[in-house]
């Protein structure tokens, strides 16, 4: 198969297809009752306000750093395109956040319609609009990189080794663009969701006293916005992130890894073969994930989770077998390679590499994803020990429950780490750098899917609120719930797996910038390298300071806001007075004149400023994190004493401590929120039932509400912030040459390049 | 000087001189009423029964270790006799606890007694007390190791490079018996105070209502041990640590720095002259702490922070001015090194190195550890921003109390950790590894004073609690309250002060592990080094996790063992009764008869309960934490696909994290603890005042509770993890030589030790 370069993009366009055929089958559904298309149209419109004064800003931000990559790019190893590419990076990301966002907006309401007729029915609707998501984030990253390297290739070719390394260089600017939106939605995004959701919370629940999701609370169409902007286009872009960056890691060591002396020549891809060898198990796995989604079926009464694990379980085993096929397809069955960074197990030939190798770095990658999500699940889920242990501390009180919480946070990194651990050591056995790259290509590599059960749960928790804010009647609301709890879970899982991923991800950046760079160890016995390992590790918890102090921020104008509006507005102030004195009763036993008041306030609430509040707030807090980021490593890199290598350093504190201060964090939020869940069904603690507003319950409240920044703010980013700093560092990496290095690069690999050339002409050709 | 070997113990024994000279004048010192010796009673013999049931423990612990030791010691570059280093190591943590527990439960009733005549007289008492655990400290310290280092040169000669080696690696094993006892007595300290503290607290302050240091609460004297177990035991055995590991990691540095080829010999200390400085400095160190308590002095109204503050500068610039002129008179002015680890500037000659290099590298030290104790003396201060910030977000609750305060110990990683890095390369510019070493025996030179200093603080919170309990007049209270308000700041210091140097002490211990196993790099792009990293990194969180369950198991005990006193005990039971009754109105004015139960019930409280219940959990709960401290190290060595590179990747993620997550709990738990007691003088939010009792003061009570055993558990404890860590990475080093370099190194050395020989001999005879 000689014109591999010519189907990959078609691949991605598969994708975007389903994108386009699944996006009109949701448009088709029926939105509901004019209530439930006017409060989700409330929610749509924020959602696009939102992205519209993100994108705003951010244009800005792309202008600036794209123009000040095209003037400093070196124009024997890059070139001014990596500019474009990493333009097109970030218009990706921006657009697969919008077609996210725009998709999810209108699966909510039409999954509470579907609701009211059957639970299957909703699953569909809700699941369909996540595989949107889902099907666009791998589709348009698929054909963007397919797209750029053929063109790229085309205009520098690829035809010696130079040539093949400066158009993978220019195409990390794509990673780069991709990863620097990235941020700045899920920092924003996460800032967003949790001041609504504190406002929202504080105000309305605890001094108000009225229900979640209340129409009557200006927060509550803030707070349903933020579950899209943060949970949808935020996990969305982190993952694309973690998906370009891991392809793009993968395509930089590949460049080399194919062109020993000794390589025995077979197949056709040769030289590219490894170059190609990501796209390819990413193109595949559109088409896997595609599959999968026929899987996901639930009938009335059935379990919406085994439904969702059968499409995933499905999706990954034709997945490990198309990966077995490719990879043998596509690469020699042994080669030897000399790896500049290690010693050869042959002083001559370099070391052995096989298929089967690299098979199994692929299938490690993958293993290593799950069980991390499923130990997540376990730290965080209802019913197990270390919630179980939260719930019995709040029986003491607040300060009990905190402590219990961030014990269990803290005690749940243990596994991951250690599986973690011998990941890297498992693929480094069996496919060098190389093989830690493709484990995490592996891991991401039906990410088709995996997003669309992600993006699933904050649809299902939309259509939740439109079911409450519309006044369904219950069964709608149970069965939304019963889908939302779903949710809940595969939310717990889906943020083990972006950690995991975005660590395996900052390996393979990682190695990419030390191969790019030419450094040839990082050595922390070395006073500056150890140096750049303390202020890398400490990063990740300023930026968490930040990211928690911004919400803090954001939270306090959003109180004050809601208060004003329950003073200021006279409808509201009454409805609020009428619903106290009814208390727990149902609406429809009220008085006649008070069911009157109550609805004559509907809509009297001005949703619109709280959304302002959080669209500003949010944007407001993002700029000072992200940019820290991105300024960071520039200044480690050229600051005397300093340097490429102290940059490898801080890189790998900023990778181990984010990828620890993300898992406590994220557990740590997961498990106070279902503790604080577990009293709404009751709870025993030695030996006496627990349930709402007891005092234990009001304590798990306060571990809850510490919880959330922990979990959808700081938690988060954090896998952002490392990814970020690794993709800054590759671009930065052709700057970082040392001058003796420049000069004989070309020379040194000719003997190789020369046999290869053949080999890429008719790959290309 | 030849004969610096037969002096260097004759500085030890200074300080040891001072110990009985001021032990016997704290002795001899009125120790007041018979109910304050009645109480001082009971506290001291508490102490005492947790030291003795701690040892009971221990001692099987120092023997199986010692015995291990012993048996797998490398005849070739170690000796079975590394036992018996350990044990003595053990012998001298133990016994420097053992005198300053014994002089701090003398001094603490005592400063209550001078309370009642003079601030000033109080001070002294208090002070004096912390200078003889200081100077105790300091004196075992240097005693200990220049008495084994005299007695194993003359055993095993020091008249080659191998048999210096040696020499040096058997006195390893005192510092690993230091730091072993050193855990226990942090981790069992930490969850002793805290458990009878947050017990204490719980039932006593919140539940039953009487006030702090009450002695009908039963889990008082509990509490008023636990200060002297953990802040002056533990604090003593954690600093004893420090001090003895920078030194031996310095040793260790130092036996190859001065044997090049290319060395020029002036002087007459050079090839032991690296060697013995480390020694020197801590020897006149104990001169100038001596010096330095003659300074503090204060009057009655004068403040006792600049009476401290006075003693800690003189003795500091005394020491820089004497550190100028040893290491002038024992190095030689330059000399060429080729360390193995690194390129040198002249590859026939090495590197050049300065003596005046080496002063600046012992300044940097000192005054990192200075500028990071008042940057967390900022970070925690009252009145100042961070903790303002958090007396602010008190206003909404106590679950924005808890994020603030979250936010402020991650922020407060920022400064600290750049004066790390930047001291880092600083030393390493000036003095290569050594330089590292040295530093961290700069900042510790004067320890004796800085010691004495910490010390004072839990002796006057003590002095505070006996006044409170035999009921003296309100203006000895005042009294002791002015000096323990002093003790918090200096105890803030005193924390950052010793995080500080447990950083510089593990990276001289890094450095010391890796010279003596021989391995070249530690280099983070290699599979199994990264995974180290990974695992190092991830030790400090579940060692948090493991130290906080522990806290709140034990206190749960302590809890229920209180309240069971208060409804079983019938006087106690009235008296508290009587105490509701009679509200805020001062015991003169009760009813004759309330008076009469509430004296009647005094001494019925069975403190003796509560004290057994906080040693027999920390006894049990500090066995699985101080296990895996030793025992992972030995793991991640020898586990196939591990190894020596793999633990130095370890142990720089251990230290990295380590340092970061206890300047984040210390600090995070400090700020919370004063914001909490901002609220007694009354603190303004958005222009209206708050007091006790008021909401925000009570949500800040719950981020003290969890702050608690953040700041006196678990935060400190890491201190010792990490260099515990190192230590048993070094001592297990001469096991990790590669076998191709066992039979070389001594030949490879040759031609430079016999240039090197005639100096030894001179220097030790």
């Amino acid at each position: 198969m000689q014109n591999l370069l010519y189907v990959l993009p078609f691949f991605g366009v598969l994708g975007l297809l389903y994108v386009v055929w699944k996006s009109a089958w949701v448009a088709k559904q029926d939105a509901g009752t004019d209530k439930m298309k006017k409060i989700a149209g409330h929610i749509a419109e924020g959602a696009m306000a939102f992205l519209k004064a993100e994108y705003k800003v951010l244009i800005i931000f792309v202008a600036c750093v794209s123009v000040l990559l095209a003037v400093t790019a070196n124009s024997e190893t890059s070139h001014p395109l990596v500019g474009l590419s990493f333009v097109l990076g970030a218009f990706s990301s921006a657009l697969a956040g919008f077609i996210g966002m725009r998709v999810a907006t209108k699966a909510n309401v039409r999954t509470t319609n579907a609701a009211r007729t059957s639970l299957g029915k909703a699953l569909e609707v809700a699941f369909t609009g996540g595989s949107v998501m889902g099907m666009g984030v791998v589709g348009i990253g698929v054909l963007g990189l397919s797209v750029l390297f053929l063109i790229y290739s085309k205009m520098f070719g690829v035809d010696s080794q130079a040539n093949l390394n400066q158009v993978i260089t220019i195409i990390t600017g794509f990673s780069f663009g991709a990863s620097s939106i990235a941020l700045f939605a899920r920092v924003g995004g996460g800032i967003y969701t949790k001041a609504a959701d504190v406002g929202a919370d504080l105000v309305g629940k605890v001094e108000a006293g009225i229900p979640e999701d209340h129409p009557l609370n200006p927060a509550t169409i803030a707070d349903n916005v933020g579950d899209n902007v943060g949970d949808v286009a935020g996990m969305g872009a982190d993952l694309f992130e973690s998906y370009i960056g891991s392809i793009v890691g993968t395509m930089v060591l590949g460049a080399a890894f194919m062109t020993g002396e000794y390589i025995l020549l077979d197949g056709d891809f040769n030289g590219l073969s490894a170059v190609l060898l990501p796209l390819s198990l990413a193109g595949v796995g559109i088409v896997m994930s595609f599959l999968g989604t026929f899987f996901v079926r639930v009938k009335e009464g059935g379990n919406p989770q085994t439904a969702l694990n059968m499409g995933e379980i499905v999706s990954s085993l034709f997945m490990i077998v198309a990966s077995w096929f490719i990879i043998k397809w596509m690469l020699p069955n042994e080669w030897w390679f000399k790896d500049p960074l290690y010693t050869w197990a042959d002083p001559e030939k370099g070391t052995l590499y096989t298929s089967t190798g690299i098979f199994f770095s692929t299938i490690i990658g993958l293993v290593a994803g799950v069980v991390i999500g499923l130990i997540t699940e376990y730290y965080t889920g209802m019913g197990k020990k270390p919630v179980l242990s939260i719930v019995r501390q709040s029986s003491t009180g607040a300060a009990t429950n905190i402590i219990a919480g961030l014990g269990v946070g803290m005690m749940s990194t243990l596994w991951p780490t250690i599986i973690i651990a011998f990941s890297i050591i498992g693929a480094f056995h069996f496919g060098g750098l190389y093989g830690i790259a493709i484990a995490a290509v592996g891991m991401l590599s039906n990410l088709g899917i995996q997003l669309a059960v992600d993006a699933y749960g904050p649809i299902s928790d939309n259509a939740g609120g439109i079911a409450e804010m519309s006044e369904l009647p219950k069964e709608v609301r149970s069965r939304t719930d019963k889908l939302d709890a779903v949710g809940n879970t595969t939310a717990a899982i889906g943020k083990g797996f972006a950690i995991a991923s975005a660590a395996l991800t900052a390996l393979a950046l990682f190695g990419a910038f030390m191969t790019t760079a030419h450094v040839k160890s990082i050595d922390v016995s070395k006073a500056n390298v150890m140096a750049g390992l303390f202020i890398g590790g400490m990063l990740p918890f300023v930026f968490s300071a930040l990211a928690m102090g911004a919400v803090g921020r954001a939270a306090m104008a959003m109180i004050e806001e809601v208060r004003r509006q329950f003073n200021d507005i006279p409808a509201l102030k009454a409805a609020l007075a009428v619903m106290k004195k009814n208390g727990d009763t149902e609406v429809k036993d009220w008085s006649a004149e008070d069911q009157k008041t109550f609805h004559d306030a509907d809509g009297s609430a001005e949703y619109g400023k709280c959304v302002e509040i959080s669209t500003k707030a949010a944007i407001r807090e993002m700029v000072v994190p992200g940019l820290m980021a991105v300024i960071v490593p520039v200044v480690i890199a050229f600051l005397p004493g300093f340097g490429a290598e102290a940059l490898g350093g801080m890189l790998a504190g900023v990778t181990v401590t984010g990828v620890l201060m993300a898992i406590f964090q994220s557990n740590a939020g997961g498990a106070w929120d279902n503790a604080k869940k577990s009293f709404e069904e009751g709870v025993e603690i030695n030996g006496k039932m627990y349930y709402k507003k007891s005092e234990p319950h009001k304590a798990a409240v306060v571990g809850d509400t510490v919880g959330d920044p922990f979990k959808d703010t700081s938690g988060p980013s954090l896998n952002i912030l490392l990814k970020l700093m690794s993709v800054v560092a590759l671009v930065l990496a052709p700057l970082l040459v040392p001058k003796e290095d420049v000069s004989t690069s070309t020379q040194e690999l000719k003997p190789t390049i020369e046999s290869v050339t053949p080999v890429v002409e008719s790959a290309v050709k």
